[in-house]
This record gives C-alpha cells, sequence and structure tokens, in this order.
C-alpha cells in the first residue's frame, strides 16, 4: 500500500460522500420537499456538481495516479483503480468549453422537451434535440479518443460494452421477440383484476413485499414519489413507488423493481463502502437485479400464486378468484405505445427501436430531422400498428433530452443477463418454484446477493455475470425462458 | 460593482447554497434517515464539513476582500462585505492546529457527555469538559485577538455583543424574577389539563396553527423528531415538533415556537436568497421571535381563549371547561429541574445561572472539579430547592460538550428583545387583543415581518431591534410584562 494509494483513497472517499450527498438531495426533491424550494434546490444542486466536478479533475488525482505502480497492488486495490483511472481519464479528455456548454444547453432541453410533448409536436423540439445532438457527438469524439463515437458515450453506463457485442445480441432477440409477440396478441386474452384498491393497502402491501425481497428496512425506506425510483449506495438505500387507486399492479411491481435496484446497493461487500466499488458495476447489471426481482421471480407462476393470497387478504374481492388466473392477469400482454408500461415480451422491442434509431443519430446516418418518421416507420414495422401522436412515440422518453444516448441498450442487456442469472438460479435451487410459492424470496434473493451484488464494482460487467452463471453471457436464455413462459400461458404450441 | 465584489459574491452564493445542503442532511437525518445510516452518514457530513471549511478560509477571499473598498459600496452591499469580512476574520484567526483538536474532541465529547448523564455521574465527564473548555478558552484567546475571551465566543452567535452589556441587563432580571417567581408559586396553582390527546390530532392541529401563525407550508414542512427545531434558509425552511399523548401542549408550543423561528427565515428579503443578508442576523433576534410568537403572542390570555375552541374541536374533552381556565393551565409556573421545559417567569434564571458559570470557566475563576458543586449552590439559591442529581443539574444541557460556550446568553437576550417588540407591537396595534382572540395572528406577524424578520442580516443585532421599537433594547419591558401578567394570572398584588 503505497503513500500515493493511501492519499488518493481518502480523497476518493470524501468524493463518495459527497456523491452521496447529491443523491439524496435528489431523493429529498422527488419525495419530501416543498414546492416553492424548486429554484433554491437547482442552486443547491448546481453548487454540489460544481464541488464534486471540482474533485474528479482535481490535478492532486493525475499525480496520485501517475505515482501509483497498479502492479504492486492486490487485486481489490487494483479494482478501485480501475474505476478511479476510467473515471479521471473520461473526465480529463472532456474538454471544458464543451463541458459547459452542455450543462448551458441541459439546463433547458429537458423543459422544452416536456412542454413539446405535452403539445404532441416534435418540431419544436427537434432544434434543441439537434443541439444537444451535436454536443453530445463532440463529447464521444472527444472520449473516444478516435474510437467508435458511440461506444465511447455507452461506456459511460456499461464500461466494457462495444455496440457491436450488443449487434450480434440484439440481432438474434428482435425477430424472435417479434415472432413471439404476434402470437400471443393472437390468442385470448387474459381478463384483469377489477375493483378499487385502497392506496394505503397498496403501500402496507409494497412494503411488505418489499421485505419479502429482502430489502433492509432499516438501511432504507419506501415513499411515495411521481417516478419509481432507487436512489443511495451502502447503508441508506432509499425506494420510491405510486400508487393508482384501479392499478394495484404498478404500486407492487415498481416496488419489486426497486426493491432489485436497492438490494444490489444494499448487499455489496461492506468494506467497500464509500469506495469506488462500493456500489452496482453499471446499468445493465443493475438492470439485471430489478428485472430478476421483477419478473423471472415476481412475475413466475409460483410467486404469483403466493401473491394472489396477499393480494386477497390486502384489498378483498378483486375480480379473480383462481390463482391461475391471478397468473395470466399479471402476465397480460396487449398493445401499447409506452415502453415504460410494456409487458415482458414487448419490452425489449421498444428498447431495441431506439438504440437502433441513437446509434444512427451518432453515426450521422439518420438526422433529427427525419428522427421522427424513422420511429413510426420503426415502430409499425415491429409492432404492427402506427404511432398516433409524438407523446406516443418519439417524445415518450426524457432521455434524449437529457443527454443519455447509449444509455438505452443497458435496458435490454439487463433483461439478457436476468435471463443467464434466471437459468443459473434455478440449476442451482431446484426446489425455487415451491419456495416462490410460499412466499420464501431468501434462496434466490441470497444466491443473487452472493453471487451477484456482494462483488459491488470488484469485477467488470461481463465477468460478474460470466462468474455467477459459468458461461458468457448470451440472448439464449431469455429468449428460451420468454417463449417457454408465453407460449404456456397463451395455451400455444411452437410452429 | 467592482469585478471583486461580483466574483466574491459569486463564490460566496455557492459556499452558502452548500451550507443550506449541509443543513438539509441535518433535517434528514433527525426525521426520516435509516436508522442504519449513522456511521454513513457522520463521514458524508464531515465531508461537506471539510468542503465549507476549505471554502471559508479559501485564500482567494482574501484576495476579494483586500481589493474591494467598500467605501465605494452601496449599503446592502456594504453589509454583506460585514459579515465575509467577519467570517473570514474568524476564520483566519483560528490555528489549524486548533481547530484540528477542537473536531477530534468534539467528535467524542457528546457521547462521553450522554453516557455519563444517563449515569448521573459528572466525574464520568468531567476530564472530557477539561478537554473541551482548555480548547475553547485557546480558541477564545485567538479569535480575541487581545481583547476579551469570552467575548470573543459569544461575537460568533450574537455579534457586538459584549458580556458587560449583558451583565447590566441579567443583572437588573435576576432579582426581580427571584421574587416573582417566588410570589406566583406561593399562590394556588392552577388547574392541568386532563385526558388522553390523540398524537395524529395533535399533529393536525399543530399544522393547523402553524399556519394561523404565518408559517408557509409551500417553503416548508413540519415533522415529527425527537427534539422540535428549525432547519433551512430562503424557501426551504422546515420544523420539527413532537408529541406526548397527556401533553398536548408540548407539540403545540414546540410548534409555534418553531414557526416563530421558521418565519423569521422565510420573511428575510427574498433579493438576499443565498447571500450573508438571506438569514436571521443572531441567535438573540432568532429566539426573539420564536419567543414573541410562542410567549407574548401564543401564551396571551386572547389568544388562548381562541385556542381554547380549538382544543375542544381537536381533542373533546380536555377536563378544563373554561377560556380562562385554560389561560391558567397553559401558564402554569411550577417548580423543576429543566430548562427546556421551564415556564416563561422561571425560564431566565436557567439560563443566568449557565451564563455566570460559563463566563467563570473561561476566566479561569471557576475549574471543572468545582462546576458541579458552584451549579448546585446557585440553583438552590434562586430556586430554593436542591438539585437531587447530575441529570437534572449541571449534566442536563448538550451545549457545552460540543463546545458552544458564549451561546446560552442568546436565549435571555431573545427573550429580552421579545419583550421590547411586544411592547412596540402593542402600541402599534392597539387592537391586537381582539385579533388574537379571533385566531387572527395576521397583524402581529405581519408587523414583526415588516419590522424585523424582512432585513435578514442587513442591520446589527442590537440595531434591528432598535430600529423596530424606537428605542434601545432594555430588560424593563420584559419584567414590567412579566410581572403584570403573571400577578394578574395569580391574583396577586403587587407590594
Amino acid at each position: 500500500m503505497t503513500d500515493a494509494y493511501s492519499d488518493l483513497m481518502a480523497f476518493q472517499r470524501e468524493t463518495e460522500a459527497l456523491g452521496q450527498v447529491a443523491g439524496r438531495l435528489g431523493w429529498d426533491q422527488e419525495t419530501v420537499m416543498p414546492r416553492g424550494a424548486t429554484q433554491q434546490r437547482s442552486e443547491e444542486m448546481a453548487a454540489m456538481e460544481s464541488v464534486l466536478h471540482a474533485r474528479r479533475s482535481d490535478p492532486r488525482v493525475g499525480d496520485w495516479l501517475a505515482e501509483i505502480d497498479d502492479t504492486a497492488l492486490g487485486e481489490v486495490e487494483r479494482a478501485q483503480m480501475r474505476h478511479i483511472r476510467r473515471s479521471f481519464d473520461r473526465t480529463s479528455r472532456m474538454p471544458a468549453k464543451l463541458a459547459s456548454e452542455l450543462a448551458r444547453v441541459m439546463s433547458v432541453a429537458q423543459g422544452v422537451w416536456a412542454e413539446a410533448r405535452a403539445k404532441d409536436d416534435f418540431q419544436a423540439f427537434a432544434p434543441t434535440l439537434k443541439e444537444v445532438l451535436a454536443l453530445k457527438r463532440e463529447e464521444g469524439a472527444a472520449l473516444s479518443d478516435g474510437g467508435d463515437v458511440y461506444n465511447a458515450l455507452l461506456d459511460d453506463y456499461e464500461p466494457g460494452a462495444t455496440a457491436e457485442s450488443l449487434d450480434a445480441m440484439f440481432g438474434a432477440l428482435r425477430p424472435r421477440l417479434v415472432a413471439l409477440r404476434e402470437k400471443v396478441l393472437g390468442a385470448e386474452a387474459p381478463a384483469g383484476l377489477s375493483g378499487s384498491f385502497d392506496e394505503g393497502a397498496q403501500m402496507r402491501l409494497a412494503r411488505h413485499i418489499a421485505k419479502t425481497f429482502g430489502y433492509d428496512m432499516s438501511r432504507g425506506r419506501v415513499d411515495k414519489a411521481v417516478h419509481p425510483f432507487s436512489s443511495g449506495s451502502g447503508t441508506d438505500v432509499r425506494i420510491t413507488t405510486r400508487t393508482a387507486e384501479d392499478d394495484p399492479f404498478n404500486c407492487l411491481y415498481s416496488t419489486i423493481h426497486e426493491v432489485g435496484h436497492a438490494s444490489y446497493e444494499q448487499n455489496v461487500d461492506p468494506a467497500y463502502l464509500l469506495t469506488p466499488l462500493g456500489q452496482g458495476v453499471s446499468m445493465g447489471v443493475h438492470e439485471s437485479q430489478s428485472r430478476i426481482y421483477e419478473n423471472q421471480l415476481g412475475r413466475s407462476e409460483a410467486f404469483t400464486h403466493w401473491l394472489f393470497g396477499q393480494m386477497g387478504e390486502a384489498f378483498g374481492d378483486i375480480g379473480i378468484t383462481s390463482p391461475d388466473g391471478f397468473y395470466r392477469a399479471v402476465n397480460n400482454v396487449r398493445n401499447g405505445y409506452i415502453r415504460t408500461e410494456a409487458d415482458e415480451v414487448q419490452y425489449n422491442l421498444h428498447v431495441l427501436l431506439r438504440y437502433d434509431l441513437e446509434r444512427a443519430l451518432i453515426a450521422r446516418d439518420l438526422e433529427v430531422d427525419d428522427l421522427e418518421a424513422a420511429w413510426n416507420e420503426r415502430f409499425e414495422a415491429d409492432f404492427g400498428y402506427k404511432v398516433d401522436r409524438a407523446s406516443n412515440g418519439v417524445l415518450q422518453d426524457v432521455h434524449w433530452s437529457v443527454g443519455l444516448f447509449g444509455y438505452f441498450p443497458t435496458y435490454t442487456l439487463g433483461n439478457v443477463y436476468a435471463g443467464c442469472l434466471n437459468e443459473a438460479l434455478r440449476q442451482a435451487r431446484p426446489n425455487l418454484d415451491a419456495e416462490l410459492a410460499a412466499g420464501d424470496l431468501s434462496g434466490a434473493t441470497g444466491w443473487l446477493r452472493d453471487n451477484v451484488q456482494v462483488h459491488g464494482g470488484r469485477y467488470r460487467p461481463r465477468e460478474v455475470i460470466g462468474q455467477a452463471t459459468g458461461a458468457e453471457p448470451t440472448e439464449e436464455p431469455l429468449l428460451s425462458y420468454l417463449e417457454a413462459k408465453f407460449m404456456q400461458l397463451y395455451g400455444l404450441r411452437a410452429a
């Protein structure tokens, strides 16, 4: 352990602590902040960001990094260095003028997007999106250092991933998902829930389910917010959910999804607290946890049978009288424009659409003026019907307006990883269904904790999945799982 | 407006924003933080403090200050400079070694005090208190630059105040308060409330009363915490209160007290947001607002008559059937050891005791080994009975364990200022009692807003009171008010 390493890690620890504070401010804003505080809060957040940016680009970090010989360090320390070097390199490559231009454009772009969406008018957003896109292309070029521009952006969310590797995976997913979707939507739709679902009872059941999935309430809390999210690392990881009187699934499955994210953060080795290893390693691996909790576990036949009993206790008559009918209602597949409301079968088709379009935008194969038409054409090709308005199409997601190019594919990558993990989990625990049917999630979440979550940032994203499953991740387990589940569920036979 | 002034104010604005963030972390810790996050939070707070300290002592601030000619600035800008120069001078005078020693001792002293208090064992705290005291004497000497050591510490909480000026005021208060206390406790005690008071109903009534006193819920919120407090400035000023099933007064009057503090922060001129002028000017003036809201307004005969009706609506039978009986119950004077539970008559006697002892400690006229005996002797002299144990005596307050020497007198100074303001307010609004009896606080709180609160840090503490009342502040209005109120209330005649 060199002096430079100790000094760097002490400095980094304070930076991580400040990052947690900034995150907590975000939580506060979405849950408890008085509505009149918006303007003041934006100044407070900007001040925190400015402090964090100054520390991330502090010249002392460069000096320490130059002095440290990674080969003289142990494996964990080398992993810490991998993260710190990567972050410092990215920060150093970013020209100051570009960073401030981005900050300037971002400070208004989301508002412009929201207004355009409210008016269903893509043209009102297009000039702003052009500015954002130009700056993100520039950023990608600066970060890529001569390499692929899109990969440089993607790397921010999924270190080590490349568009080439994703193309192979996603190319295999798309046709089989389109085919599965067509078959399922051709079959008879299941009956839905009916009745009114007390929102207090929804929150009580959500908290109960969160604990059932292993969420540690002594290091977290569940609140309501407009959008469900998970926030924080280590010993303070909070989640939010939302309620709608007529739709308890929104509350319950948002909760399970966020518990997946939060459990990942809560279960990282405590030795890594407030270090670069002390949090989930990538967006893709993060999403694998939220999705396996939500879908492969939470929407499984066995678990929904247990949940059916809980629903009756919480709400009385829910309009469905058999566990099997309830399983079918939970896994209802139906047409819809909106990604965030999509079921397991269709969700990734929404993502792949965005991925292909944003790659083309960054590569200059597509320009903003042609984006809406390209979106609508692709949507009809995959879903079989036309987009009716921009807020149901190209304007539905906030991501591009806040510069998140390269983020979308991590959603599907997470689902692919979840498929791999589910296969390995079921091999490791042959009696999993009996456990789930009894509402006992400890075997499943314990396996994920020990094989994925505990490692935090220690291994690279693909490594951690590869080690947990004993194989290189591919899309095949996800596809097999989806085809088997939904063909069975909808009474269909393989061709 | 020089460039140096603009640069300094931009830098200062970011510092103020970061200070607000640190304050919000404190709120979070006392209200919503998961209990398992304590250790992590202390690191987060320490990181924020370290950032704030670095900014306050940043050499650029010294350069800007050297460059700026205050006489070329307008009056408001000069007031800004007064605060920034004062803060920078204090920070510069503090030796780095002493600051880190203080931080080291403080990080454990409060824990030692809490343990000693739980065991009623002053000797267990004495060695730590000696360390704290030695460092605070050293700090006072460094800050005073050859002047009075206690004044240098006092100046941190009440800029411009001196022990000499307080001695005159407090010397006049003590004998008349002792005499009033004796008379009142010799008279028949009023009947108290009886019954059980639903805690949810207490919180609902507390929020209603908070709004009645002008607290703006769109820029604040009311939560429960172990200790009531107010937190934040500008557009995000939150308060907490507490509830006890058998004692609604604790909740209601804590709320009114904190609303006084919070209203001061909410009502500062919005032009001063996130500048040194954008908050209450001193602890004494702050306490004047909380105390006039709580006592001169909240415990007045007229207001308690209105509150009596609210109590009936909120709780049904409260064991008291007349408005006058309720007024007497609110203002019950009885023996007790604890400062924070003391009534208007006795409260300042508790404070004066601490003030005299801490002055003697700092001046080396008293040593820690003799402190408990000195406390007990003084208590018996003023209150007429013996302290039964250390947790009811010398160990009851946290202040000294966290280095707050020079803070206690601001409580009584605040009460003195509240007395002055009350006199001026009643002259300005001759029909005030009719308004209060109708639950209309807008005239009173509007007058305080326009004459005190709006100025924030623009004027010096004594100046703002002097301008609001048209006279130099003295103890006489407070004494006359207390004597008149309690002699009448207890059916006593002047000698």
